[in-house]
């Protein structure tokens, strides 16, 4: 299993790679895509579907995780995080790679034990189970390696360090 | 210009293809995309996506005409039918295609010159300018006419039929 967690976004897209091989769990690649606003949404749609799919063909992903999103104050927002969530259903397709999801309230749990944990306290797990990377530059990279994370717990894989 | 305008969704997908030559309009393909629920939303989306990528490459299309879709009582219908605009982002920008988005008013305006008309006062506008097609058996073909015809006029393209 190689599973690639997304918390996308517009402007950065936070990612984690992680192989899991008999019973060590290996951090294969891990960052974010930054996209200037600058750019036209079709050219971030566009970049957005390139840059993951080529991570999906270098490291042979066979899953994918990502977390449910909630309608906030921007409907709007809301619609054009659909866009980012249509590529991975593509892509999904194209390279039979199996999609999971998580609400935040799982993700949290499933890191720290309880559903209301903060997200200071949820990079603080992942930290400590990744002590090799440094502290990321951006949230959006601590954010999706704890739905990366929570994607390889949730599929019963008991020794996942 | 030869532009493709959609009414999209999970179930049935209308769509329309017109083109401008000089000063006439050509009407070159309509219809629907059926998908059945039963089939996933990865498969749907991919479907819908290899479905109008044919489309595009078929006629050459040149522009792309989408209406503005606003937030219903279904947050999660919201969301999704993001996935399949965020396809037409992806293929505008693979395509070099140009991407219009109307709203539901601009389009009833741009048709009967009222923007508070009725579906019904919209089928009817389309279907006297298209005599030759009989009824559609879905209304998502008339409102996807709907919508292109509002794409060709918005250019400025004076004579449409």
């Amino acid at each position: 299993m190689i599973i690639l967690g997304i918390d996308p976004g517009f402007t950065a897209a936070g990612f984690g790679v992680l192989k899991k091989d008999k019973q060590r769990t290996y951090l294969l690649d891990h960052g974010y895509l930054a996209m200037a606003s600058s750019k036209t949404i079709s050219l971030r749609v566009a970049l957005f579907h390139d840059f993951f799919l080529e991570k999906i063909i270098k490291w042979t992903v066979t899953d994918i995780a990502l977390e449910t999103p909630f309608l906030g104050k921007n409907a709007q927002s809301f619609l054009k995080l659909g866009y980012l969530r249509g590529i991975f259903y593509l892509l999904a397709e194209k390279y039979s790679l199996a999609l999971h999801e998580f609400s935040p309230r799982e993700v949290k749990q499933s890191l720290t034990g309880f559903g209301g944990a903060s997200k200071e306290q949820v990079a603080r797990v992942v930290m400590q189970l990744f002590p090799q990377i440094e502290k990321p530059k951006k949230e959006d990279v601590t954010d999706a390696l704890a739905i990366t994370l929570c994607g390889l717990w949730k599929k019963n894989i008991t020794v996942p360090l």
